[in-house]
């Protein structure tokens, strides 16, 4: 445990950094998808700092991440092209951006994006593993992952006009096979393998 | 162990997905920090698709993180403000974007930022703990997790003149009671702390 002195000396660093007012400098109206707002923040110790924030589409960008277990215990794996990538195409989860614009809640997202790029459902509520800030410096993204087990083919799949989804069934074990060979490599999908072991009988 | 008919199935759909040609559509040129460049991608299976990809300053983005341990086993944290989370405030480990415009080496981008930012330093080589993209889908930011031991206090800081940080010694122990209490909450250091757990000894 953390000695209590040690978390008061924490919370009071933390008091002297946090923004106590917002300055907005230009924000960008166009039709992209990548856009930015750019700010000042004057922090409680009295400095004044610039920052740049991401927007994604009409939203921040949060996103949602699930890993679908089947009652097999096999895991569903989604393959897509991820042109910025060395390889040009990705090995990971089902993921998406969370439609806040509409209200929607991240349980929601999660099973609706499952659902979307792979055909696959469940009817078991979904274990809320963890969530993280996906770009601290410049993003308010805030990421949530999810283990959904008992996953089972329902429908077809349901893509975007520019979504190119490919699905494959591993084991468990193969996951972590998967990402020694490189094939699974971005943070969302390497964060949820890591965090989902205490959810897995490994 | 993947059975090989198994991985050459993954491997053909990797192989229909992967990018064949690139066209640029937009490229913005401004004074800012986020910018982004249009592209359509010309995937192996004749399907096109536009993507956006996020440019930071002059480089994508691709940044080195670092897990600084002392020799009495301490792990040092920094406080910075993180102005677009919930806090504002967050903890994490020294880090920063690689110079790659001066063709700086990842290791060397490693020991400046924790230089710079904490006056620490170390004469150990550093320990390549892994890497990974930080946003697949529209960056080739390609992050990288090292663990520096045998850290020692060097100097004071170099900060640059909008950066504001503050340093805190750990116990390894005591990093995972802060992720639990919501202080660590970026997927860089997140992501650092699970994975440095097969080099420490816990």
């Amino acid at each position: 445990m953390i000695r209590k002195e040690k978390l008061e000396e924490l919370k009071s660093l933390i008091e002297q950094l946090k923004t106590v007012e917002v300055i907005k400098r230009e924000i960008e109206e166009k039709d992209k998808f990548l856009k930015s707002e750019a700010y000042y923040f004057k922090l409680n110790n009295g400095i004044i700092i610039p920052r740049e924030k991401l927007i994604k589409g009409s939203s921040d960008g949060s996103a949602v991440i699930v890993m679908p277990v089947l009652e097999t215990k096999e895991v569903l794996t989604v393959i897509e092209p991820r042109v910025f990538t060395s390889l040009t195409v990705g090995v990971g989860f089902p993921a998406g951006y969370v439609e806040s614009h509409k209200n929607e809640t991240i349980k929601h997202a999660a099973k609706r994006e499952l659902f979307e790029e792979t055909g696959y459902a469940t009817e078991k509520p979904l274990i809320d593993v963890d969530s993280f800030y996906q770009d601290e410096g410049c993003s308010s993204a805030l990421n949530h992952l999810f283990i959904a087990k008992n996953c089972f083919k329902k429908s077809y799949q349901h893509l975007d006009s520019d979504e190119v989804v490919k699905y494959m069934l591993f084991n468990y074990e193969e996951l972590f096979e998967l990402e020694n060979l490189g094939y699974i490599k971005g943070s969302n999908s390497k964060l949820l393998l890591e965090k989902s072991k205490k959810y897995m009988e490994v």
